[in-house]
C-alpha cells in the first residue's frame, strides 16, 4: 500500500495526553486543571449568548479579547495574539519562526508536547539537560546557539517540577540567545504573589521574547481552548496576519474568555486556594516520606519514599485502581516520581488517605 | 532590526477574510453564511451546558461527534477526524501529506485560502486554470503529477462559481493523480437532492481521497468553528494521532455540533429555503441583465450587465455604501463579477431593490 504521510510524520509518535476519564467519582489529579469551577461570570456570559450569533463568522482577530488581555498586562493590542489554547500558541511560534535547517530548543525534562510539535515541523530538537535541582546549566545559550536553535521554549514555573526561575535569569538568557525565547507561563497564575514574578516587562526590553499564557489552568477553562501570546509587535504581527487560521477564536470563546478575564477577584481566589492546598499537600506528602520540593505551579513532583518497595509506576497503578489519577512519566529521570495536580482539600484528602493505606507506617 | 520570521512567512501576504461587520442593519451577503439561525436544538444544548464541565480538558478526539458524523455518512469512526473549522482541516492535510520538495495543487480560480496555507508550509502551488465554464481541463492530472503535487484541493461545488462536478469525474481524477485528492465540500449541503451527489463512496474506492465538510454553512455555525475530514483510516490516522493539536475541539463545540447534526430536519429545511431563494435571486439578477449561471452552492457568481458603465468594483462599493455587503475579488478573471451569498427573501429583496435603483432601466 502506498504511503502518503510525510516521512517525519510517518516515523514520529504522537503526543500522549493525560487520561481524560469522565467518571464523576474519579479524583483527577493528572492534567493540572484548576480544581475550582469557572467564574460565575462565565456562567452568566454563557446564559447571555444569543445563539443566532453563531450563524456568522466571529471577529477574526478577537480584538476585544486582545484589548482586555493587553490592559491586564499593561501592554498594547499589537502585543497580543489570541490562540486556540496554549498548544496552538506553541505550534504557531514553531511554524512562524523555525526555518528549514534551524532547530528547536528546550530544557529536559519539560512539557512533552514540545518535541512532538517540533517533529511535526521536521525541526531537530536540541535538549538541554537540567541539573538535579532542575536548574539550567550556565552553558545553555551556548549549546542552543551553536546548534542553530531559532526558537527555545522554557516553561516557567517549570513542569514537571514547579520550580520558578527569575525574570532576571530569563532576561540574561534572552540576551544570550541568537534565536527567540518563548516563556511558557501556563502555570504562572499560581506563583506566590510575594515573589513579584512579572515577566511582561521582558517583551519591552527584548526583541526576541514571547510569553505564552492560557485560560486552561488559571481561569478553569481547559474545556474552552483559549490562550494567548504576548510579544513585541514585530513578532506578533506575522502570527496574527499570516500563520494563524483566519478565525481561530470561536464566538463563544471570545465571550466567555472576556468574562473570565474581567473577574480577576474570582480567579485570584482560586489561585490563593490552590497555593494553600499546595502547601498543605506538600507537608502531608513529606510526612509520608516523599520528597516534594517547593512548587510555584498547581502541581507537585513527588519522589517515592525510600521506605517502600513500591515503584512510582506501581503506586500510579494502585491509585488508578482506587479512582485517583496522577501522572507517571515513563522516562529515566522521572522513573521514581509522580506529578500530582493540586486538587480541592477534599480531593487531596482522598489521595492522602489512599497513600496512608498503602505505604508503610 | 533582526528579522525572526521564516523567509517564506516574511515574504508572503496573509489571507484576507471577507469583511465581518457586526452592524445589525447591514445585509451581509459576502461570506456565504447560512441566512437562517442555528437549529433550536443548538439553543437547547447551549442552555443545558454545565459550566463546571469547562474546567477540565475535553475528550481529546471528540469521539461522540466522530460517531455521529460516521453514522451520518454511513462510514466508521476511523474514517472521521473532527477539525476546528474547515480551515484547520485544510491546514492539517497540508501539514501531514506535503513533504519537502512536493507541491500543492489547486484549480484557478478557487478558494483564496488554499495558496496561503501552501505558502505557510513553504510548498510550491500548482494552479490549473479552469476553462470559461469553470471546468477542469483534461490534462489536469498530468499537469499536477508532473509538478509533483502531493495534495490537490478541489472545492465542489466550485467556489466562486457554484458549479458542481460529478462523483464520476472526481473518481477519474483520483485514479489519475499520484498524490492525494481533497474534495472540499464546504457547500455540498446546498446541492439539489435530485442530483444525487454523494461522494462518500469515493473514500471506500480510493486510498487517496479526503473529503472536507464544515458546520459553518450547512448548520449555520460559522461562529463555532467546526468541520471534519472523511477519508480512509490510513489517511485519517496520522492526522488524528499526530499532527492535530491534542485538544482541537473544545467542549462546547462537541455539545453544540452534535445537537446540530442530529437535527437533520431543521438543517435540511434551511438548505431547501436557500435553494428556493437561489433560483429566485438568479432569475431577478438575469432580469437585470446579469449573467448568473446555475449554482449548486449558497452563492451566485454574477457577471456585470453590459448595459451599465459601472464596474463590478464600483457596484460593490455602491452596495457597501447602502449597507449591503457582497464579495468582489480583485483578480483578472473575476474583475467583472460579484459573488453574492444567498440571503433570506427579505435580504435578497433589499439587494435587488438597490440594484434596480442604480442600474439602467
Amino acid at each position: 500500500m502506498k504511503r502518503f504521510a510525510r516521512p517525519n510524520i510517518a516515523e514520529m509518535q504522537g503526543y500522549s495526553p493525560g487520561e481524560q476519564l469522565q467518571d464523576q467519582n474519579t479524583v483527577k489529579l493528572n492534567t493540572n486543571e484548576n480544581p475550582h469551577p469557572p467564574s460565575p461570570a462565565v456562567e452568566a456570559a454563557l446564559a447571555a449568548v444569543d445563539t443566532a450569533k453563531l450563524r456568522t463568522y466571529p471577529q477574526p482577530t478577537a480584538d476585544h479579547l486582545r484589548d482586555a488581555v493587553a490592559e491586564h498586562h499593561a501592554l498594547a493590542r499589537d502585543n497580543v495574539v489570541m490562540t486556540h489554547g496554549g498548544d496552538e500558541a506553541l505550534r504557531l511560534a514553531i511554524t512562524t519562526f523555525i526555518a528549514q535547517d534551524q532547530a528547536f530548543g528546550m530544557a529536559e525534562p519539560s512539557y512533552s508536547l514540545y518535541p512532538v510539535l517540533a517533529q511535526i515541523h521536521d525541526a531537530p530538537v536540541i535538549r538541554v539537560p537540567l541539573d538535579d535541582q532542575w536548574a539550567m546549566p550556565a552553558s545553555t545559550a551556548e549549546t542552543l546557539n551553536s546548534a542553530g536553535a531559532a526558537l527555545t521554549c522554557i516553561v516557567n514555573p517549570h513542569a514537571p517540577s514547579g520550580k520558578l526561575i527569575s525574570t532576571q535569569q530569563l532576561s540574561v538568557l534572552a540576551r544570550q540567545l541568537d534565536g527567540l525565547l518563548l516563556i511558557d507561563e501556563a502555570y504562572a497564575d499560581f506563583v506566590e504573589p510575594k515573589m513579584n514574578y512579572n515577566s511582561s516587562q521582558l517583551i519591552k526590553e527584548h526583541d526576541n521574547v514571547l510569553i505564552l499564557r492560557t485560560f486552561s489552568k488559571g481561569y478553569s477553562l481547559a474545556g474552552l481552548r483559549l490562550g494567548y501570546l504576548l510579544g513585541p509587535a514585530a513578532l506578533i504581527d506575522p502570527i496574527l496576519r499570516k500563520t494563524r487560521d483566519s478565525y481561530n477564536i470561536d464566538y463563544l470563546s471570545q465571550q466567555l474568555g472576556a468574562a473570565a478575564l474581567l473577574d480577576q477577584d474570582y480567579a485570584a481566589s482560586t489561585w490563593a486556594d490552590v497555593r494553600t492546598q499546595r502547601k498543605r499537600l506538600m507537608m502531608r506528602l513529606q510526612e509520608l516520606g516523599f520528597t516534594a520540593p517547593d512548587s510555584q505551579a498547581n502541581f507537585l513532583l513527588a519522589t517515592m519514599p525510600s521506605s517502600t518497595p513500591m515503584s512510582a509506576r506501581e503506586l500510579y497503578l494502585y491509585l488508578k485502581e482506587h479512582q485517583i489519577l496522577v501522572r507517571f512519566f515513563d522516562t529515566p529521570r522521572l522513573q521514581n516520581k509522580l506529578r500530582i495536580s493540586i486538587g480541592t482539600a477534599q480531593q487531596n484528602d482522598r489521595l492522602i488517605d489512599a497513600l496512608v493505606a498503602v505505604l508503610p507506617k
